[in-house]
């Protein structure tokens, strides 16, 4: 069951209340991957600079991370930095060189073709079309989007969303793509586009998993502790893809199973700067909070109201 | 096992993008009791004035709400007057008339004062204060404030978090009592003033109930069509304390329970005008909804991961 990602691979300078980094592993691809191998292998398709610390990703390949599918083009990579408010809630884009990144054209190599499982991290949807020109015949494909994309290249994006499973956005994308404030419409909006499901990030709140007859939710991780939000929204799809590629079910409860490994993903990437937070990371850690996360929700009613 | 409020009695004029409402039966004290009426009886203080439309309260006491203990001042009612705006996130106040709220001192008739369950409606914390003075032990008292007091009457209102179970506020507050942006911090700060549980609505996400070792999240329920804000925190504390009443358990998994009672309660209020969201609903209306957060959150994690 042969899990692959397509998105960015950059560098980040992030700004926050509690302390700075500078050209640190960030991009989609790479939260993607660095949450998602901790369950499951990890083939990653995207392009790099001249400029970027090719040992670093190497370090990580012994996690289960396939970087073969990342070019190697002349020039900068991708850089973004980034400046978080006192309390974490908004940030501002201070700075965005794309690089390399501009002419980016993913090549999916043989190799990577037959993957099952395929995240199209948030990228120009016509790209993530190209994306699914190359794949064999994935039993899933989850992709993302963003503002940028809603707003400039929108029936590309519908042309996506009617060939994919699953859109996984924020909730502030999910009501501009939809043109729809009550976050429960927008979802509806969406299936009507293509999607079985649509995943909607809520930041510091949890997620919800909205299908056709029924809907999910899973708070955010209670955490006394938040360092820098960068990146969560890819560790979850990191999580919640990986624990499907290796369950290999599609069956509703064991998506909403994924659900709550997203979520866990998320929480250790918010705990520290960067990637930092899955570096102490084991799977029995995992395995800890998910159950920790079941506790955080549980709630047995009495058969008959006394 | 009776159940006080103690609260405002007020006449609200709303205006949201679906319509708007003029001089209509409000106020913690109306929202809380026609909730919790539908588990349980609940005797409320308050006070109104001469222009109030006292057969209105009346036709509610069929319910189960004794009004007995609501003053009949000389003067004008409170009245409040706000508008949202069009995603219902916000909301300004257009005009608040105190009137006979005023000069409010909470006089508990002596047959209220044996009341068991003790919910302290948004006032004054020295009233709130007083009102325990004049109740004789109850098993639990809840109370609610807002920013208002707790900058205006902050000693006053430690003073009364010493003596209270559970504090009932939404996020905001909570950050700004504690002066502490992050959530769960905030609550940690308040349980050290005393109370042994914090709840912190988060109004279209949730509500989290704080305790010293465990933490339990509800959602809001999924509703796409939400009328009117208004109320939804009072409701919700209506819920939680007349399922308590009627189940008379404080353990925890109770307590958890009334938790999921007061979201259900919320719901309803959101749903329409003012109270209009109660005329109708049944016993057997919340007993299905309930089940339906069960069902949100449910997810049922295997033994070991495959």
């Amino acid at each position: 069951m042969s899990l692959l990602v397509v998105g960015s691979v950059a560098m980040d300078s992030i700004f926050t209340p509690f302390g700075e980094t500078a050209d640190a592993l960030g991009g989609s691809a790479v939260y993607f991957s660095v949450a998602g191998s901790l369950l499951h292998p990890v083939q990653v398709v995207g392009v790099v600079g001249s400029d970027y610390p090719v040992h670093e990703l190497d370090a990580l390949a012994a996690r289960g991370i396939d970087w073969s599918g990342v070019e190697h083009a002349e020039g900068e990579s991708f850089r973004w930095k980034g400046k978080y408010s006192y309390d974490l809630q908004s940030r501002e884009t201070l700075e965005t060189r794309l690089g390399v990144f501009a002419r980016f054209q993913p090549k999916i190599p043989a190799s990577f073709r037959s993957a099952e499982y395929v995240f199209l991290g948030n990228i120009d949807p016509e790209l993530q079309l190209g994306v699914l020109t190359q794949v064999e015949r994935p039993r899933l494909v989850v992709c993302d989007t963003m503002n940028y994309w809603i707003q400039g290249k929108k029936s590309a994006l519908l042309e996506l969303l009617a060939r994919v499973d699953v859109l996984m956005v924020n909730d502030s994308e999910a009501r501009e793509l939809s043109s729809d404030w009550n976050i429960h419409r927008a979802g509806r909006w969406i299936l009507r586009q293509g999607p079985s499901r649509v995943v909607i990030k809520q930041g510091e709140y949890g997620a919800l998993l909205i299908e056709p007859h029924r809907t999910f939710y899973v708070p955010a991780f209670p955490l006394e502790t938040v360092f820098d939000p960068t990146g969560a929204g890819d560790a979850f799809a990191g999580g919640f893809m990986a624990y499907l590629a290796r369950t290999g079910s599609l069956a509703e409860d064991n998506i909403r199973r994924a659900m709550v490994y997203g979520a866990a993903m998320g929480s250790y990437a918010v705990e520290q700067f960067g990637i930092k937070g899955f570096e102490q990371v084991t799977l029995d850690a995992v395995e800890r909070r998910v159950r920790a996360f079941q506790d955080l929700t549980h709630v047995e009613l009495a058969e008959r109201l006394p």
